[in-house]
């Protein structure tokens, strides 16, 4: 066995073995083989695919070549919940308390934001002093005393997976289905976990940009996670217009909180909502989805959900006062208001320029070594759908950096459309995949 | 512009400006740009190809990462010869002195052989003393002196090439049409000549197996090279059974002298003068190629071209005693003769077979770090469509490595297929491409 002939046989869109997949994927982790190989192995898989069965055995050996952490000795059901990226997207921030909350014990290992997507380690890292690097003891310790952790990926997790997607990045191989499934999969199987709840995204703001791939994604997920033991359900929800109206870190954790205070939007509720009742049912905590509901609801309106975000903060660091009082946070330098220019109805918020914009902002990446401004961003006024008349706010942008307001709130204005005719609205959750594993 | 948007257009099928890959290949030559990203990009350009005009315009840019070689000063026509590669093709060591004879001046950069297929600069390195490596000077003042001159690559013609090939050889993108003429006419563009002929093989021992490929690739050649200002014509022959009845580097030598004397087997002398009537022709030494051939003959007849031969080999610091006694060579160790089982036709000897025998016999490498014996290889005795006796010698091999000669006469013996029935034999030359050009 060698590189060259695994190389020519995936060239020639030929099956892999898992013999061969764990030869060059172990040995490209304990530096055997080298870059460029692995560069063209994943072009030669971006071009011509993996069936389940080599996605399955490329997850497993990703996985196998870090630490699986084992929370058998901590009781009751863990779960967790994963999303492909997208704008506004604070989910994990709303979901992870209040699943704990009600009694599912969530581990939850998330990732940064990079370009247009953001992500929850940012978001969490907004509050200051928040640490998401715990050590593997102090996130068992945390999960065993009060049932929920939100860390990042350590080194002993999935390091083949941490390598590769390094190399995919700078190569152009990111977007494939097999590629992307091994790599989230590899990761929460590494997590020790009992159940596994996925958003993947679809439309404007989504990796993923039609059903149809989603749905391929969505399927390659759910099968590839069953085929190596973890019970699996994924949701596809629309990512066309931001989720929620804050875009931007801190902007985001401060609607999460007034998420968790009950006052949340209601379409980011509907999707954490969802998203949350599946991993109750999971659990067996819930037994239909409106007895999960019901509970969730309680977790809220209980200021339970709450208690323990407050709880989250504090074990890992951060410094409450933000949260008990979200106005004495620093301010951006620069506030710039967008107006209507017309009366009408709005049809579209683009996600990926909303997105783009607040990277300019100085609240996201280009590249992962980047600094971000946490205070940076954009708050709309209105959702898709609404009626605005003519000098109307849209939306305020938060920057400190006053050379690319112009030409931010000018994409800005172009992304958000207005009509005189009302859009159809559909619903966010497209469909469900796994729920009969 | 940037290495990841290049890497991608091309993984989306897209078209790449001359810009795009300018920037990406001399930034490579440069080192600006890192193997992995360019091992992914041959990747999908292997999967996704390139247009005649991509591919011109990767060619011109590997030429111009090196030196052009200029023979203006040269008085005549300058012509050269290049073959894909094959098994017991010795075409060049008969053709460059029997057209220089003619009055052609022939500058030809070869190449060594690796795995199944020979190169010249080993053949000519089997001579005792025989230097491949002239300065670009010593190269220079032969052709205008002797009008002919057989050298490698040197460190400044196409440096982009040697490093892509490289790459290429490690990841499984040889095999591509237009990766494949960049890199064959980057080279010969570099010798600043006026015309060339190519040599396609195709069949069993080639790297094209099917007349269609070969084809393919025969018009992105001459197509490519026409773009680039070379008149190039090019020949589709046949390499299903090895050219003349010498494998092995000595004895493909060996054997080119005795063409040169005017005792050719039959295949190989068509290929030969075919490819060398193309170059007469293209320099405007002979009006037709009746004219051309009995130019050739007469070259033959009168001794000039193997005195050109005796010229070449002095020229370079080759040993004399060898050309005129052959029989004074040293001899290998073992010799093992390989019997007809039973009376009947030679249907097929197989050339990529054969060629697999020579390189286990020690004659070729498997990599370029490879020692070669050059003493090593097969002396058929026979060609397709003879008719054998029961015992009578098939073909004759020659190795110093006696551990081998079980296994490697036994494949020998399958390559060599003997039916009751005579077989039907193609013309060796298929189809020429370019000549209206």
């Amino acid at each position: 066995m060698n590189a060259y002939h695994i190389i020519a046989k995936k060239r020639d869109g030929r099956r892999l073995s898992e013999e061969e997949i764990e030869y060059i994927v172990l040995g490209y982790a304990q530096n055997k083989i080298p870059d460029y190989q692995i560069s063209a192995l994943t072009m030669a898989i971006y071009l011509n695919g993996m069936d389940f069965g080599e996605t399955a055995a490329l997850t497993r050996i990703m996985l196998d070549s870090g630490i699986r952490m084992n929370f058998e000795a901590v009781p009751g059901f863990k779960a967790d919940k994963h999303s492909t990226g997208g704008v506004g997207d604070k989910v994990s921030l709303i979901l992870a308390p209040m699943v704990a909350a009600a009694g599912v014990k969530v581990p939850m290992i998330s990732g940064r934001g990079l370009g247009h997507s953001g992500g929850t380690l940012d978001k969490l890292e907004a509050i200051p002093g928040f640490r998401t690097n715990l050590s593997e003891d102090e996130f068992y310790r945390q999960i065993e005393e009060i049932g929920v952790s939100l860390i990042g990926q350590t080194e002993r997790i999935a390091p083949a997976d941490r390598k590769m997607y390094a190399l995919r990045d700078a190569t152009a191989t990111v977007e494939s289905i097999p590629l992307i499934t091994a790599s989230i999969l590899s990761k929460k199987l590494a997590e020790g976990i009992d159940g596994l709840v996925l958003d993947v995204k679809t439309g404007k703001g989504a990796f993923m940009k039609t059903p149809e791939r989603s749905r391929e994604l969505a399927e390659s997920l759910v099968k590839t996670a069953q085929l190596n033991g973890l019970p699996t359900r994924a949701l596809i929800t629309r990512m066309d217009e931001p989720l929620g109206f804050a875009v931007g870190n801190w902007l985001e954790t401060k609607e999460s909180i007034e998420c968790l205070r009950g006052h949340g939007p209601e379409d980011l509720m509907r999707v954490t909502l969802a998203l949350s009742a599946q991993m109750l049912l999971m659990a067996g905590v819930a037994d239909s989805e409106q007895q999960a509901m019901q509970q969730l609801n309680r977790a809220i309106a209980s200021g339970a959900a709450l208690q323990k975000f407050c709880d989250i903060v504090e074990r890992q660091g951060g410094d409450l006062t933000y949260i008990h009082h979200p106005e004495r946070y620093p301010k951006s330098r620069f506030e710039y208001r967008i107006e209507a220019p017309r009366d009408g109805y709005i049809n579209e918020i683009n996600a990926l320029d909303v997105g783009v914009a607040v990277v300019q902002l100085g609240g996201g990446r280009q590249v992962m070594e980047d600094q971000i401004d946490y205070k940076a961003g954009v708050m709309l006024h209105h959702k898709v759908g609404d009626f605005v008349a003519k000098g109307e706010t849209l939306a305020v942008l938060y920057t400190d950096r006053q050379t690319v307001i112009e030409a931010v709130s000018a994409s800005l204005a172009a992304a958000i459309r207005i009509s005189e005719h009302a859009p159809n609205k559909d619903d966010l959750i497209v469909e469900m995949t796994g729920a009969e594993s």
